[in-house]
């Protein structure tokens, strides 16, 4: 039975969990509406669609109510990983995940790695002034882990999809110097990339920026910079 | 097409994520052989298996070789998450996960729950001497996710397969004392467990821990004990 719901996508824009769904109702070509939620000043009745208070969230079915008025009866997901496993499932058209078994772990393998080695370093040296050196260490990881061209596992993915979102702000953070990190942590991050270390994950991230799915779900650098430089907790920290 | 090769699992008894996946092996009934890796102390043709190094990891496939040698044409997966995955795709009549897409995304949530708001908290109070506070509270978004009874998504899934080692750990740790917290914050935690509540918590434990897949991959809760008594960072810190 294909799946034909209207889905409601509550999404910050800045968010990069909240494009990975984004991204993923644009390559699924669901029917879907938006609601923009400021994940710092939630409104009350958020709970009601997530109880964790979290973006990203999805609902779907029961009767036809405004966004900011959510049913009860409605259907709530929420966690955007699993997100991009739902629809998976229902979407199986739009071949996120390839049928083969095997492509199918490894393209879940190397977001397991994203998560595992990196994502956690990535807010330790954004946001909390720790050693860059697990960070470079984890993108290494990640970068092994790519084929020679293409995509994670050659074919668009979800695991592209999962990854894209964090990669592309954190090198446009580090371009324009958004970070909270000190002189020393900033010229091992530039000389990292500045050189041909990491020459492979840059051009794999390039090429994804081309999707269309990820140009509509990116407001602009402009924007992203923008929202980066007013976190204080994003400032680099003086020597 | 049935999955019927030989299954290589190379894992640590005392590791929580090499029992996802040897639980899982259990409950679809796999035909398969464990070789044991000390994870701390690996051999070098180990990274020919799993090139970040760590257990759990499977091999199946290429010519029949003894599992200390293995071959480079045999298919090598791993990350305990993405192969839970992997048994549900290739042993669909085991039902690991229901059918119902909205059941499934809701066992997957319930899995980033855990990884995302528990599992970090659980070894930064364990082994890095952090507050227990965000444990307790990510505990306790845990609980709020469980029906009233039964298991995660009520039936048996990879839900519970993912967290029953970690929190089973968890709970035998506090119970005996293992754990790198000072005074303060084991009578937090000895507080918060003895009461009523984690009382949905403890029974959800006791029941996942009777699953006859749960019994054999788990050596004894003396073994356990043992292993973290000796493991240095888990000591506890003197006032
Ligand atoms: N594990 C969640 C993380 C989502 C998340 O952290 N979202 C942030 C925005 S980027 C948020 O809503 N924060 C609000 C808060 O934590 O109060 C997922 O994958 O969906
Ligand atoms: N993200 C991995 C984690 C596996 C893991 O950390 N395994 C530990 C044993 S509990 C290990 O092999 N550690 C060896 C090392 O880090 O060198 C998974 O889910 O499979």
């Amino acid at each position: 039975m294909p799946f034909t719901d209207r889905i409601t996508l509550y999404t910050a824009h800045f968010s990069p969990y909240a494009q990975r769904v984004r991204i993923a109702l644009e390559e699924v070509h669901a029917d879907y509406v938006i609601h923009e939620i400021d994940p710092h000043h939630q409104p009350d009745w958020y709970r009601g669609v997530s109880p964790l208070g979290k973006v990203p969230a999805i609902t779907f079915g029961g009767p036809d109510v405004p966004p900011d008025e959510p049913s009860p009866e409605s259907v709530k997901l929420f966690e955007s990983l699993p997100l991009l496993e739902f629809f998976v499932d229902v979407f199986p058209e739009a071949n996120l995940l390839p049928t083969d078994p095997i492509l199918r772990a490894k393209a879940r393998a190397f977001i397991a790695i994203y998560e595992s080695y990196v994502n956690a370093h990535y807010k330790d040296v954004l946001l909390f002034h720790k050693p860059v050196d697990g960070l470079l260490q984890g993108l290494e990881k990640l970068q092994a882990a790519l084929p020679p061209t293409g995509f994670a596992i050659e074919q668009w993915s979800t695991a592209d999809i999962a990854v894209i979102p964090f990669l592309s702000r954190m090198l446009l953070y580090l371009d324009t110097g958004i970070g909270n990190y000190d002189e020393e942590g900033e010229k091992k991050l530039k000389d990292a990339f500045a050189g041909e270390r990491f020459a492979r994950l840059k051009q794999y991230v390039q090429e994804a920026r081309e999707r269309p799915s990820f140009k509509v779900s990116f407001v602009s650098d402009e924007y992203q910079v923008a929202i980066g430089r007013k976190v204080p907790a994003l400032q680099r920290r003086p020597a």
